[in-house]
């Protein structure tokens, strides 16, 4: 497959390291090389954190999340506010929030967006989860942080609608200019998104 | 570290994953997810692969060449001349050079190049062993194959006086234009190598 003729051990380890997002097969090479190089630093922790994520780490059943426990820690956090709900795509957006220390409350994943082009549709995603959770009369808001690609904000919609009958504020992410972010770099949708929302100063 | 607060496992993960060339924070911990959600196709056999090289792969003694036997299987190649050692500045190179088949001799990995920046002498590199190999009669060239940089080229220059005593033809790689390259593309050294070594059409 990749050619390199190194032992069949060796070869494993590339072809599976080269199926990962953002490794080709060079890459995954040179990540071989150097995880064989550095056996006990880094080759044998490796094999020992995958066995442990592998038999340790699991979907939350109540937001999607991935942790040791069921339901996650984030799910079992009393100093988590149980008024707001926020959608998210996927398990990296989550903690994208998470390292921005942005979401009080807690969270759904929705494990993706309605995409008619690859043929997703509603009950695919965990949309009765998110209904069901937003009944509960605690809940005041579900906030849907999608992305704002045209999927994204289909799934919005859709989303809306399938919160009608709950008591709930919908609400979405702010659009404007990235923080740090230069103007001259930015496309035209932000911007104006930027200029119709603009506020006091 | 990373500050996703996703639970000791995973983090130990993105941690080890980032430590690999080409992966960093980010991308290791899109690596890290996309493991976990495929972990019966992914995550496990990284595991096992990364457990099964730990224990199995090695240096091979007499080139330098990562196996899981040793000598390895280049070394112990009966169809392999030992007329020709092939010396390589890492394994990678080894690698490389047995995709395009183009050794048909054995290989000497040097582990290096001499550097006086970084520090590295020649009792750091493998040149005792290939001085030692060189000597044995059946051996009549030594190709080195070593990096166009001036550290390569320094390494060249030593190597070629060690062997000096040794019977042994020392030849190296030719300057040229790269199969399938745009002469637009390339920098003036290599055009230049490559008129100077023109050959009749």
């Amino acid at each position: 497959m990749s050619g390199h003729k190194a032992g069949a051990e060796i070869e494993r380890l590339i072809q599976i390291l080269s199926r990962l997002p953002g490794l080709g097969p060079r890459s995954a090479r040179r990540a071989t090389l150097h995880l064989i190089k550095k056996k006990e630093q880094l080759l044998r922790p490796l094999a020992r954190a995958a066995e442990d994520a592998a038999e340790r780490v699991d979907t939350c059943s109540e937001c999607g999340n991935l942790d040791v426990n069921n339901p996650c820690a984030i799910c079992t956090n009393p100093k988590r506010t149980k008024d707001v709900i926020c959608v998210v795509e996927d398990v990296a957006d989550l903690w994208a929030l998470e390292r921005a220390n942005a979401i009080k409350g807690r969270y759904l994943v929705l494990g993706g967006t309605l995409s008619a082009l690859d043929g997703i549709g509603p009950e695919q995603l965990n949309i009765s989860k998110l209904v069901e959770r937003a009944a509960d009369p605690e809940v005041k808001e579900v906030l849907l942080a999608l992305n704002a690609t045209i999927d994204g904000q289909t799934t919005a919609h859709y989303l809306t609608d399938a919160l009608e009958l709950c008591d709930v504020e919908v609400t979405m992410l702010a659009h404007g200019v990235p923080v740090g972010g230069e103007l001259d770099y930015l496309d035209e949708g932000t911007l104006s998104a930027a200029v119709k929302a603009r506020k006091p100063f």
